[in-house]
């Protein structure tokens, strides 16, 4: 595993180990706001990524693996302030099938985790096409989570 | 230099030095909502870690540190949207300072991501009252930007 991916995997191990003690929200609308914050985070580098992805902007190794290194880390974050009991009420596109099928959710959750850190893993190679088929699997993961569990 | 010190200070030379080619916000509007979702989130990892040196929650190593390494990352993301031109209008709290004190404000920026870099490599050494005093000086860079470079 390099670096970046076992940090991301002790993050993701000691937020699910330590939430319940240290993932507290002072209110619903702060994991609401803590969620939005951390996706729209994720959309704009993945947005970045994409551009060079789709041959809109020039692809440079580095810039790429940095923006891939933050939406591994991005990507460990928002499933605690997503299953605070009664947030799919108010501002929110989160779907309550998150409550009623928390065992996929927590699935799909974790197999964006654990592709963000291999874009990640892989963008440091520098093989254009290995990131492109990978870049592919993150945005699948990104359209399935959605399609399953944000609000139509 | 820890492993995460080194991934933040990569993350930083390469968002500086890339900057001008993956930086870019398609408005204005998202230069905005990206720096305030980046510091909602520090903002949100400050207040788990201050309950902590505080007193008001009981110390956990791994979970302080993780709490100390997301704020590393996070405080490598926001200085580019903060530089966008114009962007102190809006629906902003940013003074136009950090366009007439750009050094100053560069500077300020630095050195919040030096203090929190070394506040992760501290968490992880567990030594509970060198860690209060490095989230000490994070803390005061919090202050001393917000007093420079925010809007009263």
């Amino acid at each position: 595993m390099s670096a970046i991916t076992k940090i991301a995997v002790s993050i993701v191990f000691v937020v699910f180990a330590f939430g319940a003690a240290y993932a507290q929200f002072a209110k619903p609308e702060d994991a609401i706001k803590y969620r939005k914050s951390v996706m729209f985070l994720i959309s704009q580098h993945i947005k970045r990524m994409g551009a060079v992805v789709q041959g809109k902007a020039a692809y440079d190794r580095d810039a790429f693996s940095a923006n891939a290194d933050v939406v591994a880390l991005l990507a460990t974050l928002p499933w605690n302030a997503m299953m605070v009991a009664g947030t799919d009420k108010g501002d929110t596109t989160l779907s309550s099938a998150v409550f009623d099928k928390s065992a996929q959710f927590k699935k799909t959750a974790a197999s964006f985790e654990t592709d963000t850190a291999t874009l990640a893993s892989t963008a440091k190679g520098g093989d254009l096409s290995a990131i492109k088929a990978q870049f592919g699997k993150v945005v699948q993961n990104c359209k399935s989570c959605h399609t399953n569990f944000r609000k139509k």
